[in-house]
């Protein structure tokens, strides 16, 4: 089953640099869900953008043939983290079609946020 | 009047395991909320897939002519129940255009966070 | 400048009976914010679909040429109020494109929710 | 590379006029954020509408080549800043392509509220 777009834009990114509750559940995380309900692996390489330095990346995963993965940004390391406190964009291009929404817990303080919207795609 | 798409994906799905307070409004829940403004009834087929294994499905559920339906996915049962704190993708197909609104309330803590996003269609 | 579409659906919508906080601010709510940015006045229908009966509408609204407009469901009155703590979805059809964005105040509990998200055009 | 789009509309707008915690970051705002993901900087035109009045702007800024931007529309000064309790309606205009996102924080009450939505493309 073909189903989504190959490219993807999350233009709304910034990582937190604490939690007020430490649990891993409940850190302050952004998150790219991803789904790929093809029945090939997806490829995927992530371009991040900032607000004052050249972009970085690509991040690259792989989505497994009709899997789902839950990305946290906190945790692409190669070629380098993502900074905290700081603005980012992400833009998200896979080899095969996949959706894309993202999620966002900030747990900053006691009462946590969280949202969720679905990816730009194109 | 024929509004909407035949495929839907709600890409982050999670239902927590417990409730802060579990009166039945304020439970924990996954809704797809899904407008069928046709004269005729949706069959809805709905796939959910995993991080880990093979997904399952398909779900079927009816949605009558001109009628609105807030599908818990907690109440999914058959083939099985979708398991608790599991990451999940939901892919909802139906033999007549639908809208579909994905809507989110964790009450894990006393402050809870209620969330909502157009799902994806295509 | 035409901008948008005319035809919008909101999927979810539900409007809980009670609010913690009584200010009018503060009252829970389900707000379409709608956009008219061009030179002509909008007359919008909405139609309102309900679980277990008939739709009822349409409502009739408008907005002026240039103006935004944050039209509260709970204000509709006629041909009958939304009941309340009813699921229901929203057809909004417009004789001039316009754009709508669906935003919702729950605040049945001390910490509020506030939630917004595109609604679906056609 | 080239993604996005050149019109972007975000419907509901409104700034309140107070917040319970006064730190710059927990501080009510409104954002826009915008990704350039082409090798040209985009030239942004804002308008602003409101309920009662004719439209003011245009706003003008510029998002770099390569680079993100969070666009506080509190921070919008000329021709003149929009005002705080007041509803309005952004239409965002770039010379080149253009991602963006709308989030929101509502710090009125201790118990904070994020929201995010894709803005609406044409």
């Amino acid at each position: 089953m073909e189903i989504g777009k190959k490219t993807w834009v999350i233009a709304e990114g910034y990582i937190p640099s604490w939690s007020y509750r430490p649990s891993p559940q409940l850190i302050s995380h952004e998150t790219a869900c991803i789904l790929n309900a093809t029945d090939k692996d997806a490829h995927v390489d992530i371009m991040i953008y900032f607000a004052n330095k050249e972009p970085t990346g690509p991040y690259q995963i792989t989505v497994p043939a009709r899997r789902t993965r839950q990305l946290r940004f906190n945790d692409l390391k190669y070629p380098k983290p993502i900074p905290e406190d700081t603005e980012y964009s992400a833009v998200i291009m896979s080899d095969v079609p996949i959706v894309v929404q993202h999620t966002k817990l900030d747990s900053r303080q006691p009462e946590n946020s969280l949202l969720t919207t679905l990816a730009y795609a194109e």
